[in-house]
């Protein structure tokens, strides 16, 4: 069978109280419910690999620089490995390295629903970030075996590699090719983003986790993806809410801007006879910023090269990341549009902004504009939104309506490339100042294990919805 | 005796023709002519360790990439003690790995007079920037040699360490500990400016160069420096001009300037809510270029780190340096004064230039800036600058008048510290478009040849002036 799900079930050898999901009354599945001590230790546990930035006292309070494929993403996907193994899983790692682990139900000839996220960090983020939906699907499985109980059909937990792009800079990399969105190929060769040459591939290869199965929905598929994900903005907080329902994800595009002028002198060379590529570079962020501003979008640039790179010659070469996101596909395009139209002649010497007043003008620069990454707007699936809805209600009790709101993610997830594939949706939990990619980000432990309790019970609940 | 002079004349066996410097007439004098082809092939030579691009087709055109004490700067270091102790000088080196080399005159209890520069390169350097000055004085060494010339008093070739300051970021690092005006311990500790651990003194070891000579004035004096370099800026090219008589260097100022803002997720923080270190990092380089052009000095970014470099989290931390330059000490110091008053405002939120229209207003950051190097105002000694220009007539003939030009120069040079400790002068030749810092910079070698005969002549003419 696919996935090395055999016809077996969960328990080799049923128990006296064994509890199938269709038979238990709303009270009974209600009733299972996440351990919070132990999510949080099994959590707190993982992050010895990779640990980041301290920023308070507490053992716990440091972030997370994990990145993906490194010796320590490494060691947290063994631990994913054999923990999931040990509660009775099979573990299947496909050619981009994720991970999925299935613990079978009463009927194993239908795809498991799984809950997913991925381990891998930013080099500057926190313990909550993927690693928190990881977790809590570890947790459900715990839940699962301890209450001896038995899904209609099986359920699984997978990391997704390189979720983050932030090494390999393409997000969402690997569910991208499982989705078929990414050709393998392209994923395989993309080059860490410091200098170095390890590709994914390589390093792929070199932690052991270049799996043979094929990273493709056809071979491991999926009856539902469910992800619990802190929003890592600010909303829920603001608003007093314990539980964000995704009803989607924002459009973005990341682009490569290369901005060529020549390397002189700096003592030497007077304004108007430089092509500095820096001061150029500068003005396209500024712009960037002006035209996110008027289009209600957002333009981020993150890694910034440039060459020589010396105190005394001016830059005759910059390259910079671009990253634009807005709710539609529409005002992202228009946004690359806009880029595409006014950043040539900015180089050129043209004042769109009266960002030349009062400063010399030198020589004309080139710009080249290269798109790396598109991910549409995303709309999850109504079907796995309804489980989020009520597993929520069943999860925060009386005072639920107040405590629930429907919302848009601003990042990307693997729940994106999943959703072209499989139905699927997501669960957030506010994350302290809405902070994210950072070492400070939080998430509060009542909050994480909200957000486990409405995971475990949306994909019970979608298992019984199944059929 | 110091510097390893003898007494011993620079022949041990005077051959019937010895030429002395103070019995030979104006004509005889003159007459004494540097070898183009010899000191352009030793030239290009040299430059086999550490080649750079290529620019264009003949085998030497290509620029240098050959940073202070890295392995192909042994490399041409070792060239360069060979040779001069194949010539007959004696080498000493100090502890900053600065070389010298002296040729006996006839009384050799005075200090000699010098001709000095650098080996090493710009990491897209070229390849005449130092080493064209560097070759003249071994140039001048043959001359001597080949027809028998004794002078009054010895006279010797120094190859200062990391004049560039590209990779150990202080200009005129060694020259500076030479003159007393940088300590050691500072110059010793110097870090390289690309992630590594490297510092000077730990390169010098490495390579062979950390000398036991005391690295001062006191311990290795000198009765005068001359230094031939090419212009790196346009002035004698455009005036038609073959050498210009250096009067002076400009003053000028290395930062470092950080911006700390908060690392962010780029998805999921609105532009109002970020705290966006790279984009302040761009306000404060376009408004250092309009208080630049507002106070006719020059502003200059060549390097900028950010972190944490990835696509998707806003940057926190940005840190450049900044190179101020201007003619006169009281402009650059007014330009500190006025980056010290703009950028931490800026950095606040407020809008100086109007660079903020149009743009969203995020959260306030904060600046530091440090000074890290500071070079005053340079003015040169008349009497160099009279053995320079009586140098110039007697190498340029009778149009000479035409072709001689007196000038400031741009950029920082090892003269700059010597002249703090004995009379000194520079001369200058014209490079191609005035580029430098720049694998295509580029002299004419009928340029090189008479910059290397107006070193010679400055040299023989200040020897016969002592006394
Ligand atoms: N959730 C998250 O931080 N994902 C990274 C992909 C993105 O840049 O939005
Ligand atoms: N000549 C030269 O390029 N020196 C480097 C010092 C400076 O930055 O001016």
């Amino acid at each position: 069978a696919t996935l090395g799900i055999t016809t077996q079930r969960a328990f080799s050898s049923s128990p006296a109280c064994l509890l199938h999901t269709r038979e238990m009354n709303e009270e009974q599945l209600s009733s299972l419910r996440v351990d919070q001590e132990r999510l949080m230790r099994d959590l707190h546990y993982t992050c010895q690999w990779g640990t980041g930035e301290r920023w308070g006292e507490a053992p716990t309070e440091t972030g997370m620089s994990r990145l993906a494929l490194s010796d320590t993403d490494k060691q947290a996907r063994d631990w994913f490995v054999e923990t999931a193994k040990e509660l009775g899983c099979t573990v299947t790692v496909d050619e981009m390295g994720n991970t999925f682990a299935v613990r079978p139900g009463l009927s194993n000839d239908k795809p498991p629903t799984f809950a997913g996220s991925h381990l891998d960090t930013q080099p500057t983020g926190g313990r909550y970030d993927g690693i928190l939906g990881v977790h809590a699907g570890v947790e459900m499985l715990k839940v699962l075996n301890d209450n001896w109980v038995e899904t209609q059909y099986p359920v699984g937990v997978v990391n997704w590699t390189n979720e983050e792009g932030a090494r390999f800079p393409m997000s969402m990399s690997s569910s991208g090719v499982w989705a078929g969105s990414i050709p393998l190929e392209t994923a395989h060769n993309l080059r860490e983003v410091h200098p170095g040459t390890a590709t994914m591939a390589s390093e792929l290869s070199r932690i052991g986790y270049l799996g043979t199965t094929p990273s493709s929905y056809t071979s491991i598929p999926m009856a539902a993806h469910f992800e619990l994900h802190i929003e890592q903005g600010p909303l829920l907080e603001i608003a007093n809410k314990k539980i964000g329902v995704v009803k989607g994800v924002q459009a973005y595009k990341w682009l490569t801007i290369k901005v060529k002028g020549r390397d002189t002198h700096t003592g030497t060379t007077d304004l108007k006879s430089r092509a500095d590529a820096l001061l150029t570079a500068s003005k396209l962020i500024l712009h960037s910023h002006k035209l996110a501003t008027a289009n209600n979008a957002l333009a981020s640039t993150g890694i910034l090269n440039l060459k020589p790179g010396s105190t005394n010659t001016v830059p005759g070469e910059v390259t910079f990341s671009l990253d634009i996101r807005a709710p539609s596909d529409d005002t992202v395009a228009k946004m690359l549009d806009l880029v595409a139209r006014d950043f040539p002649k900015i180089a050129a010497g043209e004042d769109l902004d009266g960002l030349n007043v009062g400063c010399t003008l030198g020589l004309p620069l080139q710009v080249s504009i290269t798109q790396d990454f598109d991910s549409p707007a995303t709309f999850f699936h109504p079907q796995c939104i309804e489980a989020v809805t009520q597993a929520s209600h069943a999860a925060l009790g009386p005072d639920s309506k107040n405590l629930i709101m429907e919302m848009t993610s601003g990042a990307g997830h693997d729940s994106v490339y999943a959703s072209k594939r499989c139905p699927t949706s997501m669960i957030f939990v506010p994350c302290r100042e809405g902070v994210s990619h950072n070492p400070k980000e939080f998430c509060k432990e009542e909050d994480c294990a909200i957000g486990a309790q409405v995971l475990l019970q949306s994909v019970l609940r979608f298992d019984r919805m199944r059929e």
